[in-house]
């Protein structure tokens, strides 16, 4: 992408409204603009970012075993009224009314409507294990929205939602999410802590909540320091391997780990002081197990193998993208700006071409540009005739993981430098070692 | 894929409120389920679909250089009352209060959304030409939603907002979506006639229709019969190439083509008989250039070379992504199911085990879905204990292009049998030579 032909609309100004770093970064790079309280679009280098979380969590889903769709925002408040929700629910849910006068909502959570799509067409528990997943917009009128998309009131969520005959089959359902979720958010750059929690108005009696450490979180949390040792699964996990996982579940859930609601202030000071960990926290994935509480109100049943009709047992996991986005930027970053693990970054590489006056600047510019194009990276050519200072502070500032600095003293010595963002080092090579140096291993 | 780990809810019967073709055919797949007035589930097989609609129209979108971003679903009436087009809009934008009291609404459009993005970060005509486009859902409140995902009230649609210092700039991007959106179609397997229209709410003097010819249109068109010998823009068209564009729109708006509200009929019925076209149509695009109509209000304005400040000139450019895929089957089906054109086929291949109690027809299976696996295709493995004939009737239903059927006979022969779908041509050969032919050219 040339610069000069992209919308990157970059804030020389700190906003004053951004309380937290990840708010004030992500509208300084012309990530996000918002529209009214807790409304956000995401502009195109933010997208660009939101597509590549999304494109991660799609993989650790389908890898699982889940199968995705994708539910409407809208949903008819029968469905609610249904399950029993509709009144308990609260102001939080956006209700609203048709040209036809009729009673609808945007949806919060999607429990009621995949229920409804499985009680429609799945009868037997040789249909089962099923697991549905969409990712989909949100709403939830929140009374104090806040942090930028960390706490918006339309938000992006993936949320998937399990159907097992028993109990048994369930909770195997329910560790397979918790295992995908380990995977999922460390391919994005995060060490989250799964914790006991609340199950709030989803209801039910297991529930996890998966936390990252942030001073900026928005609850306190309590664990033990040894969970940063703890191994991911790998990737040619069987997700049909009910002892293998039960042996990442039991190892993840064997330290102490709780949210402020869930806290045991006796048992968490039982432990030795040199392993207590209280800290601030970051919910980025919530996973409940609520077995039959809206197969039974909603009638959701399938015939077992003694020929008898049971309701299926459920569970819900929800993980929030555009929230995300904002938490992997509170744990890597620095002062100038965003340090985007690989993984997630809006481009692999900046050229900064320091004189685009300058011919021979231009054309070196326009090799590596083609080169590594075609190699499959995600370039930014910064062709833009912003002076030296400014392009480094935007390459800085978007946290484009390596920048490719061409400058005229540079192009004359048949070389260009290299910078790492994440570690400062610059070095200077040939444009054709810079070339093999960013494409190795593609 | 296997199927028996899918979700694929296959109608045996026809559904009574389907009143077209492919309306009865993608709730009968199980591609989609409906909530509600004009408000639709995509099911895994109808996301599928819509995934590989959406990557082309991306891909094209971004060729023709536009770039994007994601604006939210919900937007403050006061924007919409700055452009004068609150009151207008009418019923079929769907109005919504928030629990602090303030005026909402659903999209229906983001004319009024992108301008405020432009407004508030582009102030010099050197950052133009620019195009930002987006995916997302869109509501309208219709009185007579009908067809299925034809004419929805929650609709996806892409909508690209073009911005140039100048009436002459502004066609020229007018021209480029022009272009896009002739590639897009054809990679689509449709032939669309782009028509003059009407402009609607939309506004603007200048409007073209994007039609294919189906018997289920919604609307009587009229047009000449050379548009089907016209060649589509080559995919390495230089978007810049002012003349090249030009030539073009010239050679695709020289032939009389209209919809009904824009038809002269002097004009038509002044063409010699056997070149008139009259019949039904669909339309999946329509583009407008409307200059200053928003720009004005909104005070969007750049700075030019001689220093003033101008109204920026503007045009919209719609696809319906999820009217585009009944479009598609309403052109291509038969009496038993969908014919899917490769671009946008669910799966590329389905191997239907004919006997899964059989070991050699399992090893079989197993081996050809690996290789085309392997080999990039999306495969589709029918390994259910459903009878054979049902099987069959699956795959021709949900219109894989490729169907490999593999029999304990032919097994025992050491042959599959290759069907193709659109031809209903079926072939026996070796394993080898099925994955040698399917994945010929990958």
């Amino acid at each position: 992408m040339r610069l000069s032909r992209y919308f990157l609309p970059i804030l020389k100004e700190n906003p004053k409204e951004a309380e937290i770093v990840s708010h004030r970064f992500m509208l300084r790079a012309g990530m996000i603009r918002q529209h009214g309280q807790g409304i956000y679009s995401w502009l195109p280098l933010g997208k660009r970012v939101l597509d590549k979380v999304n494109r991660i969590i799609r993989e650790e889903q389908d890898r699982s075993g889940a199968v995705e769709l994708l539910m409407p925002t809208m949903q008819s408040a029968d469905l609610w009224i249904e399950s029993g929700r509709y009144e308990a629910y609260g102001k939080e849910m956006l209700r609203i009314t048709d040209r036809q006068d009729r009673a609808m909502l945007f949806g919060p959570t999607n429990e009621e409507m995949i229920t409804e799509i499985f009680r429609s067409s799945v009868k037997s528990y040789k249909q089962l294990p099923l697991n549905l997943y969409h990712i989909q917009w949100k709403f939830r009128d929140e009374i104090r929205p806040r942090f930028g998309t960390m706490r918006s009131r339309e938000f992006m969520m993936k949320d998937a939602y399990s159907f097992d005959l028993t109990r048994e089959g369930a909770e195997h359902s329910y560790r397979k999410m918790f295992a995908a979720y380990l995977r999922t958010f460390d391919r994005l750059g995060l060490r989250a802590i799964p914790m006991r929690a609340d199950t709030g108005p989803i209801g039910g009696n297991l529930s996890h909540e998966f936390i990252i450490l942030a001073e900026t979180g928005e609850s306190e949390v309590f664990c033990h320091r040894d969970f940063v040792k703890f191994d991911i699964p790998a990737e040619d996990l069987d997700f049909d391997n009910v002892e293998k996982l039960q042996g990442i579940f039991d190892q993840w859930t064997s330290l102490y780990a709780a949210t402020d609601e869930m806290h045991d202030a006796d048992a968490f000071d039982a432990l030795p002081e040199g392993e207590r960990l209280s800290a601030r926290g970051i919910e980025v994935g919530h996973i409940f197990y609520f077995g039959t509480k809206y197969s039974e109100p909603m009638n959701a049943m399938v015939q077992g193998p003694d020929g008898k009709e049971h309701p299926v047992h459920m569970g819900s996991y929800g993980i929030g993208p555009t929230r995300l986005v904002p938490a992997i930027i509170e744990a890597s970053h620095d002062e100038n700006g965003i340090i985007w693990p690989d993984s997630v970054a809006p481009f692999d590489a900046v050229i900064i071409n320091m004189k685009v006056s300058d011919e021979a600047c231009g054309s070196v510019s326009e090799r590596l540009y083609e080169a590594l194009s075609n190699a499959g990276l995600d370039v930014l050519y910064d062709d833009t005739d912003e002076r030296a200072g400014a392009k480094f502070a935007t390459a800085d500032l978007i946290g484009v993981p390596n920048q490719i600095v061409v400058g005229p003293r540079g192009v004359a010595a048949g070389e260009v430098e290299v910078k790492n963002r994440r570690s400062g080092e610059r070095v200077a090579m040939s444009v054709d070692a810079a070339i093999a140096r960013l494409t190795a291993g593609r």
